[in-house]
């Protein structure tokens, strides 16, 4: 049976979640696409620190030995901020491997001149784990075009501000103990900034306009507001009129191609399919030409749900492998 | 540029979808999969009565005219009813055709029939739009296998019922003078049993049940419950309490492998993702064993959400085609 051979960029708990999945599912990877995959190299950032026994794989701290392997097919990136993620991503293209990354910061500054950069080699760029965690909505949104057009995306895109609202209004208490919470459950990293002031969401936002638009707006243009203003009288308020805050991401194109964009929080009526979407969830409301509006919940963080989007992506490249005749 | 001819089989308003929205969407077709969708060939019951003026297409009332074309590679099917529908797309198989389908009542009976067929002769068998009208749910679930397990499907998967139930809630009308609009308005057949007597639900949990699990239960053991039992006051009464009747399809596999599937009026609280689904709108929440659980809503119905189905399904074909360099 064909062998594709994949390395993993950082062993984290997605990294692990990725050698997890493949090691359990991997029969029934075989059975369905035809092909063995064999985790070659991790790539760690301290060899004495890994936490699982990982016979058959090279585990390492020099990226080079990956890099430079031409035996490894396809890249998988679980590391965090810009660099050197994109620098290791744009190298492993340039010698023709496949990549997957769930890195948001690098990917919604830097993924047009990765997906640029793909096209020249004739290689795959796979990001569906950068953008509301499992919800497969780069993959749906992939998929409806270029039968449909895209006229609008909102949506819930930071689980970690969607967890601290809900608790706010759950419990009455304030966004700094509600913070402390998600923090101490892991929701919320040790400098929170970037979940609670709303860049996360809009840079996840960034990523889906490039899918949906092929551009992105000025990224000055989009007002960006967080939750870290809201108040416990805000959040009372609300709930007095059966009304609960959300904090949304939105971008629609105008007739002319304008693009414009928002981020911060909205009050939402029962009904509406952002009122349920509580704690770590993640929520994307697609506005089409042809389909109305479709809206997809699911998991946006954790280890499973991440790195199963991950191995998505890696069933999609092999997919394509496949060949269906077609007569003319 | 290679031409890909397709056929029309059915020319109502589904089939006129697919016919408009390969037209206006021909150049982005081309642009971004390289081949150039030709629509050789319209299957119709009745020549005099086509609407469109369709210049470089044969429109016929001959099914061999087409099925014995050998230049056909994709067939459209959007006919309703058991028959002669699956002889027809047997017959495009034997052929070597791909076939793509909207007809629920055949596919949910012959369904894994024509899979196993496809597979002897190669070719693929689309299917989304028999299941959740626009909603992608056949490639989302399709695409999370199989790096995943499905362990549980539910939803509303008729857009009649949770029309009817929807005015019954908001105008307090009984669900004759329901069905009596959903008739005038076009989103009820003149025989409204199959929707309203659960039995279309049933069919479309069939279909998702192979999917997810490669096996029906059987057919006669799955509970089926229609809504037409619903009166006023049992409305009225989920009302005080906030609550919301909807028509759920429900199938879980428990842990020996044995499926159990329902099929009837359930009430549903604020805050539950099926709270706000209403009108003709659909949902299904995919429980898995990795991503936890994943909700998708959408149109249940309508003419350009069932035919920009099936040309994604069109789409999926082509892009199957693609070959992506893997070295080992």
């Amino acid at each position: 049976m064909p062998t594709i051979k994949v390395a993993i960029l950082g062993f984290g708990t997605v990294g692990e979640g990725i050698y997890r999945i493949l090691q359990e599912r991997k029969e029934a990877i075989q059975k369905e696409t035809g092909y063995t995959i064999d985790v070659h190299s991790i790539l760690v950032r301290n060899k004495g620190k890994v936490r699982l026994t990982i016979p058959g794989t090279k585990v390492t701290d020099d990226v080079q030995e990956i890099l430079s392997n031409p035996e490894i097919d396809v890249v998988f990136e679980a590391i965090v901020g810009e660099e050197p993620a994109y620098t290791y991503l744009s190298e492993a293209i340039e010698k023709g491997c496949h990549v997957i990354t769930a890195n948001k910061a690098m990917f919604a500054k830097h993924g047009p001149a990765l997906l640029k950069h793909a096209q020249f080699r004739d290689v795959k760029v796979c990001y569906e784990a950068t953008t509301a965690g499992g919800v497969p909505i780069i993959r749906t949104i992939s998929s409806l075009l270029p039968a449909d057009r895209v006229r609008r995306i909102r949506g819930v895109l930071n689980g970690t501000s969607n967890f601290i609202l809900t608790k706010m209004r759950e419990e009455g208490i304030s966004f700094e103990a509600a913070l402390r919470e998600a923090q101490a459950r892991g929701f919320a990293e040790a400098d929170p900034t970037d979940d609670v002031g709303g860049m996360d969401a809009f840079r996840k936002l960034m990523i889906l306009s490039t899918l949906a638009f092929g551009k992105q707006p000025d990224w000055q243009d989009v007002p960006i507001v967080g939750i870290d203003q809201l108040t416990i009288p805000d959040i009372a308020d609300a709930s007095k009129g059966n009304l609960r805050y959300r904090h949304v991401a939105n971008i629609t194109i105008e007739a002319d191609g304008t693009l414009r964009g928002s981020v911060g929080p909205v009050l939402i009526e029962p009904g509406h399919q952002l009122y349920g979407v509580d704690g770590v969830d993640n929520a994307v409301i697609v506005d089409t030409e042809h389909l109305g509006a479709l809206t997809l919940i699911g998991p946006g963080a954790g280890m499973y749900p991440t790195a199963s989007a991950m191995v998505g992506d890696l069933l999609q490249i092999i997919g394509k492998r496949e060949t269906v005749a077609l007569t003319s």
